[in-house]
């Protein structure tokens, strides 16, 4: 398997998280996303990857986009351990929980859509910062109460074992940290990122551990 | 099965696809986005769904949220017709393409966003229309390239049966055309849209056709 990553992007570093969990060794090629106006645009790379982001899958002559489809993908072709539970409501719980990260939150945030706020809204240093962790904070103070609230949850998202919900959740509280994003109203979630980070499959997966860290 | 819903909510109407596509009745419950300030905000809706979007399902005692997490669990509790292809590669690609359309488009237009550019970044009504278009356009431009170069796609977006992606892709489509955004440099997309408005399961999820429509 070959997964095309860049170090700091958080869809990639979900579907790192899962072959980590799976135990499925993978071929790494950086993708830089700032170098020389962005490596994501070249001919080569949209051949992959026509929407131009991080990460694609290529396994079995199979190239796939899109971290979570990515996921369930792994989570279909090698089921030990599961990234989701059994029963339907259980799954949909579940991938609740990672559809709130990846729809509501981390689509605001990208790389991409800063860059249109500064060059064409004009929005300036502050009115960006300020976006970023609107974005954050109203998503996190929902998912907090949400997780706070369920019988569901337990040490992670869902129970006591990693799934699909804490390879999105993660990495988001990683963002908010390095953009100084005040969480300690989410007591919730801070627990389960400090619980996930210490297994060496959310750890290892994280951007300063990658191979085109810099 | 009880559907929380507003009529002109896309995310709402990929489900009420889905329910029609498996012919399953619902009860429609309408959530009115704008007025009182938006309904979505009562701590009675609140209770059901934390983040305060539509839709939220109800059924069997499990209350879910996100619209494509409902969906995978109504093609899990209702296999027929499936909304998935049976191989995990074909299926990915379904999931790549609705993630692509809820994830890359979709919540940069959602309604709070365009309030927040307003109120907040100050952005005024010509820059809001270009960030609208904008994001539509660079997603379409993307997703049209895919759909023409995959040997998957056919009358839908995967072979000549309508799947989860399309239950994304027509909402956005209508969204466009409301908003004026040119689509006619995306013919594979107008093909599939057309195609799909042709089909009652289609059709009697739109908007217009809804108990709460205006």
């Amino acid at each position: 398997m070959k997964l095309y990553s860049y170090f700091r992007s958080s869809a990639a570093w979900r579907v790192r998280i899962a072959l980590n969990l799976k135990k499925l060794p993978y071929d790494c090629v950086p993708v830089h996303l700032l170098r020389d106006g962005g490596e994501q645009f070249s001919d080569t790379y949209r051949s992959l990857n026509h929407d131009a982001v991080v990460p694609t899958l290529v396994d079995d002559g199979n190239v796939l986009q899109q971290s979570l489809a990515i996921i369930e993908y792994l989570d279909e072709t090698h089921p030990q351990p599961p990234l989701l539970p059994a029963s339907p409501g259980d799954r949909a719980f579940v991938r609740g929980i990672a559809l709130q990260l990846a729809c509501e939150i981390h689509p605001l945030n990208n790389l991409r859509v800063l860059k249109y706020l500064k060059r064409t809204v004009g929005a300036g240093d502050d009115a960006r910062n300020a976006w970023y962790a609107h974005w954050i904070s109203s998503g996190f103070t929902a998912l907090d109460a949400h997780l706070a609230a369920s019988r569901r949850s337990g040490a992670f998202c869902f129970g006591d074992a990693p799934t699909l919900a804490d390879t999105c959740l993660i990495p988001q509280v990683f963002n908010a940290d390095r953009f100084n994003v005040d969480t300690s109203g989410f007591p919730t979630i801070r627990r389960i990122y400090d619980h996930a980070m210490q297994l060496p499959a959310f750890a290892q997966a994280a951007p300063g551990a990658q191979p085109d860290a810099e």
